[in-house]
């Protein structure tokens, strides 16, 4: 049987496109760079998907020349808004390496090494929070997917009958992600009110626990990503080991900072916590999209979430299969880039650039306090800060934040708190110059 | 305030790597690499992780020579277990450049461009199945998302009041990611027998439906993973519509088959659908991980999976979020490879690509019946088929599968089917040689 092969490959093609991405890697990105609108687009990229197909340098061309300068450059050093990325270039070299690897990472007879490897940056990461060794987990794409998977864990752990109305405890500060993934899973969020810094304590989380029922995980905020507030972990650790429930703590943002020797003991109660997430690529130096999400006991997540079918019945039941802790089967290796970063630039160039965006977010925090039309509200708590300009009404607000957002200055926009439209920082880029977001914060008032 | 930079980049390091990405698309995979032991793997990654780090190029080597060879080939042409992958060379080498961009696409103001991009990716797989143009969805990282997030937006679309329990109507041979989907939501999977060849009717749905309450969605496979069956769409999408209920198509593997016209009739009742998923990963010719999530009304989606806080209000509500449609918040933008590789080569590539595999399978099928020894079970349907060496007892039949994948001969592993252990073969790449496959296995009998 003859065969013509219809994908050839395009060598020169190739080339020109890897070499792209190095200079990407060694350049950045352009903070002019952001959202186009549907006509824009339209115009230009409209009739790319033919029947015969184009030269491969065209093609390309529409990714580096009009795909890219309409997203939002997340990775430079003036994104302040959401929380943004920072990947180190080690990180971003390697995510490259990996895409070209083909690996795959769902179960230990496809990618053994790729996991050992990632598994060694999960014992890392628990490790920090003080887990026993025995501890283990698995990358997943995104927060909302590590913070699902880990609550379908807690449920399926639950000793107790099965209740009316299955019921799930956080903060008013709590991710959005935490209300979707009780919707998936048919739960109810009961909302606990936090104090003045946004942090739900025991004895709130006491109480609301005592107004209702069908409860079987707390969640507790590690860096709540509006206000960047740690909630009294250590206090809902003895609370929900007195009443028998689950303690997952979402650290998506925050618990990176668990990495840096000084700002540790924010966290002291993790330790007694069943699960934990932490996204490397928020705060962590890696590339979109993984989420590390661990168990202290890896066989709760194994008994919620291994799947089983004929087809897989070859597989090594005992060994460590990535698909056995998280809802899914088939996965890249995502951790791998976070593994590369941490083996080649070392854990204390990881201490030293968290406590770098602490000291830019602290330095921040002080000039706006320094400068007069501007007031701090809050933080930095880890590196969230939120501040107002008092001579400023809301669509002042906005003018100047897409003013800056569009001459590539700085990306810092407005959200609520307590009703009010404020301003936000939050400083993952431990390139950010404090000095030079100073300057453009006093263009405010 | 000085900084200095705590990740330096290492420009040499970066060259190397991607030129190691570059062979690496260009050669392809060793197919004699495989599984290691965790022990083989500590004696040589143990210790990876230090406090000061290590040379990049040491680095690299631990994953170039280390983990590379401990991961399964599975995007290698003698790879038919499971189902493999098959990436074309075009949608390889941007996924390598797709990393070094770090682009977010969770919504339009992050990714717009890339969102687009996806989006017309999206449109040509719904013009496939005959959908209207206003149908739309999104790329999530695997067919067990996709499967979720399509049931989630099932069962908050139903109108009827809440049951006493969820359930889900699927075929026996659905995939397990339907039953881990269902476990999540707390829902109950109500599986209905299927004919010889593996394929749901819809009177055995019918007959299952009247047996049981709170029924919310059908689950229909196109291309069910262990035997390739295509349930009869047509008649369980009269069924949807009569009972009221979604009808959603699991065509993971399968769906890519509407890619070529000869073969699209098979599928016909998609066009009354509610949802389909088909990963580009698996015979879409794209690298890992994606799973296209399409919605016929994609305001469902939306009411089901859109996330809300105040740090998102800045969000342009009537763009086209991506994180609207699953669940999930921030992403890559996963479904771009198969895009670059969709307009470089064009749709008739596509097309003939699959109905290559499909000769292959059919050759291989030919073969298996013209060869003494060994029986034809059930196929090809699709491009799924299983077939038995009556000579050989289950120990002998593994001991087989294990020398061939061993040499780098085959990847061809043994299922079950009617409870018996019998041998299946999945072809997704085009440059599987089929006469190489007789060949070994005429080593069987």
């Amino acid at each position: 049987m003859t065969q013509d092969t219809v994908f050839p490959p395009n060598p020169k093609a190739l080339d020109a496109m890897l070499d792209w991405a190095n200079q990407r890697i060694q350049r950045g990105p352009d903070p002019r760079h952001g959202a186009q609108s549907v006509a824009a687009l339209a115009a230009r990229l409209d009739g790319a998907i033919t029947a015969k197909g184009m030269d491969s340098a065209r093609a390309f061309a529409l990714f580096s020349d009009v795909i890219v300068p309409s997203t939002r450059p997340f990775d430079h050093p003036t994104s302040l808004a959401f929380v943004a990325s920072a990947p180190s270039p080690a990180a971003l070299g390697f995510d490259a390496v990996l895409g070209s690897a083909g690996i795959f990472a769902g179960n230990w007879d496809g990618g053994s090494g790729a996991i050992y490897a990632e598994n060694q940056a999960l014992a890392w990461l628990s490790s920090l929070a003080g887990w026993p060794a025995t501890s283990g987990g698995v990358f997943v794409s995104g927060g909302t997917m590590g913070n699902l998977s880990a609550l379908h864990a807690a449920r399926t752990a639950y000793p107790g009958p099965r209740p009316d109305r299955w019921r799930i405890l956080a903060s008013a500060e709590a991710h959005s992600s935490i209300t979707a993934a009780a919707r998936v899973m048919d739960a109810e969020v009961i909302s606990v009110p936090t104090d003045e810094g946004g942090r739900m304590d025991a004895d709130s989380a006491r109480h609301a626990l005592s107004q209702t029922s069908g409860v079987f995980a707390i969640v507790a905020n590690a860096g709540a990503t509006n206000c960047g507030a740690i909630d009294d972990l250590a206090g809902l650790a003895r609370l929900a080991a007195e009443q028998g429930l689950w303690l997952h703590v979402d650290g998506a943002y925050g618990l990176a900072a668990m990495t840096d020797p000084t700002q540790r003991a924010q966290f002291d109660g993790i330790e007694q916590a069943d699960s934990f997430t932490v996204d490397p690529h928020k705060w962590l130096f890696a590339p979109y999209d993984s989420c590390a999400l661990l168990y202290r006991d890896p066989a709760k997540g194994r008994a919620a979430h291994g799947q089983r079918a004929s087809y897989l019945d070859t597989l090594d039941g005992q060994a460590w299969n990535p698909s056995d802790y998280a809802i899914h089967l088939t996965r890249r290796a995502r951790g791998l880039p976070l593994w590369f970063s941490l083996v080649t630039y070392g854990t204390e160039a990881y201490a030293k650039a968290i406590r770098q965006t602490r000291d830019i977010a602290e330095a921040i925090a002080q000039g706006i306090t320094d400068t007069p039309g501007l007031e701090l509200i809050l933080g930095p708590q880890l590196t969230v800060l939120l501040f107002r300009a008092p001579g400023l009404d809301d669509d002042a607000i906005d003018a100047w934040a897409e003013a800056q957002r569009r001459s590539g200055a700085l990306l810092c926009l407005p959200t609520r708190w307590r009703g009010e439209k404020v301003l936000r920082i939050c400083v993952v880029n431990p390139n950010t110059d404090p000095d030079h977001v100073l300057t453009v914060l006093r263009t405010l008032p």
